[in-house]
Parts: structure tokens; C-alpha cells; sequence
């Protein structure tokens, strides 16, 4: 019996993940009851990210500036390049404070299933920052999966002719397993332990 | 590594019921990922409810529409009237369609702990509804806990002299236990055994 706004509002946030229908509307029910403390501030944050949200023109990575964060901290080590397949990967090696280095976001793997072609991920991208130079080290960090590594056994052949060091994770991520599920230890694991390349 | 902006927007969705940290951040690669498809349809449905959010001048509910849709729904048996401490309960109850009739909100419980007395809640509100005739039946909903059962008692006291059936649920509500968190078939066992009070 609620009003076509509400349900709407509802099938929104039934669509995050971890948010299901029902505790949709138990979410629903706490914006509306807490309106200046719950529904005010999440509406501004959104509106706030929605009007500032950009890709990083460096790294491909969401942020409200940009170079986004990561590519402007100068704490970074902008010798080493982590490349990872999307947004999500990033943000799970970024909080997980394992990697000093700087990263660069795919887009997605290459997938014959789904008909993803190199030119369909930053690739070349990728490897206009390797020629640039500076760079020593490129970790190959994609998921453990049949197009995670077919993808990275391409962009290893492509880099094959520069001079810095290719490594990729160490498996420890279990096979068929998506990186930004893992756990912080797991993800440490495999960093610790990557290893050269071809 | 994220902005003011992107904290913000996780931090309030870290909030809400049902979503911690660690799924609040999912919850924002997934809006950053999918701008169009799930960050622009969560804040427009944000903004329009919070644009045309109101509490029901007859009931209480919190709608887009006064008097809310529950109670401008013609199939509903304005007769029975069921009085439930918030709105979370009236949702509960609503969703189950167990009881056919409307609705009256307390807006809380009497509470000496809290300090909520009888004027803090709508009461005289209710004895209005009442005294205007035209209900047969008063069904007491709160919550199976002390304070719940000391607003029913105290409410049963105050409407004792008009021509109604007072009843309350049935205890197959837990002992303890808070409405909007039941599943539909305990609800049901208690609406259906509900008895006179008094
Ligand atoms: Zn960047
Ligand atoms: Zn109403």
C-alpha cells in the first residue's frame, strides 16, 4: 500500500548488493523516520558524488577529482604499476594498504564469451604509460579465473619488449575466486609472494 | 585513498539498517559502476520521496500522498482500526494483508525510563478517531514487551467507556520480542488469536 515513490525508492535500494527487498524497505523505513539524520544526509551525499563523480583520465579509477587520489598521493611509488580489471579491485588493493605503488584500472578482461576484444579495455592505455618510462615493476593483478589470466597473458606479451620487471599475484586467490571478496590476508599472501612473468 | 564526497556517501549508507562498512563500500563501487542504471534512479527516488514525504493526518503513516493510501484505501474495512506503537509495525502488518481494516500510529510507547507520557504519544488523537463512531472493533498491536503492554493497558483504560471490542494480539508474539521483526506466520497466529481485553 505504498505510494509509487516509495516503491521506487525501495527497488533502489533492493538492487545494492547486500541489500535485499526486504531489508530494502526496513531501510526505507529508517530514512523515513530519521529524515534530517538518515534520509537528508544520504540524499546529499548522493547528489554531492553524482555531480562531482569522474574517471581518472591516469588510471581509470571513480573519484571526485582528477588524477584521482591514488594518482596525485604523493606518498606513492610511481614505479610500480598494479593492473588490475576494475574499479572494485582497486579499491580492495588501495584499502588494503599492501601495495605502495600506483595502480591502473582494465575495465574488464578479455572474454571471447562476451565478446570483449583488447580494444575494449585500456590496454593501450596501459601501455602508453609503460613507454612513457619510470616505471620498473607492473604487477598483474587480475582475477584467478580462466579470462583473469588469459587477459593477463596477454598484456604480459604486449609488454614483453619494455624493460621492467612483470610479475603477478602469487596464487594464493583461489582459483575461480574474485579478487575483491578475498580477505586482507589472502590478498597480502599472494602480493607477498608474486612472481616474474614468462 | 577516496574523497570527502565518496566517504560521506559511504559513511550514510553504512547507516542504514542491514549494511556495515565493508557493504556500504560495495554499495558505492556498485552506484559509481552503474551511474545511470542504479546511482541516478536511487537519487531520484531519494530526492522525489524526500520532496513529497508526509506523515498521514489521520493515521500517522508516512506517505507521498495525505491521508496516506492505507487509509484512503476503499477496500479497507473502516470499522477495525489496529493501533501499532510505529510505523515499522503498520508496514509489517500492512504487508502480511492479515488485517483488513486501518491503522493508528502511537508514534512510540509509554516509557518512564524515556520519559514518554501519554501526551507525548497521539492518544487523544486515537479517543478522537474513536469518539467520532462508526469503529466496531479495536485491535491493541503493540509490542510484546513491558512498555508495549503498559501503552496497551493504559489505552484499554481510556477507551473502555465507548461501544467497541477492544482486543489485543495474542501471545504468540515473543516475549520481548519487537513487531516488525516477525515473520508472516507468527503475525498471523496472533492476529488470528486476538482477545478481548478487559
Ligand atoms: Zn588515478
Ligand atoms: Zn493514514
Amino acid at each position: 500500500m505504498s505510494s509509487p515513490e516509495i516503491d521506487a525508492l525501495t527497488q533502489a535500494l533492493a538492487r545494492l548488493p547486500g541489500l535485499g527487498p526486504r531489508s530494502a524497505r526496513r531501510a526505507v523505513l529508517h530514512l523515513l523516520q530519521r529524515r534530517d539524520t538518515a534520509l537528508t544526509p544520504l540524499l546529499r551525499a548522493l547528489e554531492s558524488v553524482n555531480a562531482n563523480m569522474v574517471h581518472c583520465s591516469v588510471c581509470g579509477n571513480v573519484d571526485t577529482v582528477d588524477p584521482c587520489g591514488v594518482c596525485s598521493d604523493p606518498r606513492r611509488d610511481a614505479r610500480a604499476l598494479c593492473v588490475v580489471e576494475d574499479v572494485a579491485d582497486l579499491w580492495a588493493l588501495d584499502k588494503s594498504r599492501l601495495f605502495p605503488g600506483r595502480f591502473h584500472v582494465l575495465g574488464g578482461r578479455l572474454s571471447a564469451l562476451d565478446g570483449v576484444r583488447p580494444e575494449d579495455l585500456s590496454i593501450a592505455a596501459l601501455i602508453q604509460r609503460v613507454a612513457a618510462g619510470g616505471i620498473d615493476e607492473v604487477v598483474l593483478a587480475m582475477n584467478a579465473t580462466l579470462e583473469g589470466q588469459t587477459t593477463a597473458h596477454y598484456i604480459a606479451e604486449r609488454l614483453e619488449s619494455y624493460p621492467i620487471r612483470l610479475t603477478q599475484l602469487a596464487h594464493g586467490v583461489p582459483v575461480g575466486g574474485e579478487l575483491d571478496y578475498l580477505d586482507e590476508g589472502t590478498l597480502a599472501q599472494a602480493l607477498r609472494a608474486r612472481r616474474p612473468i614468462g
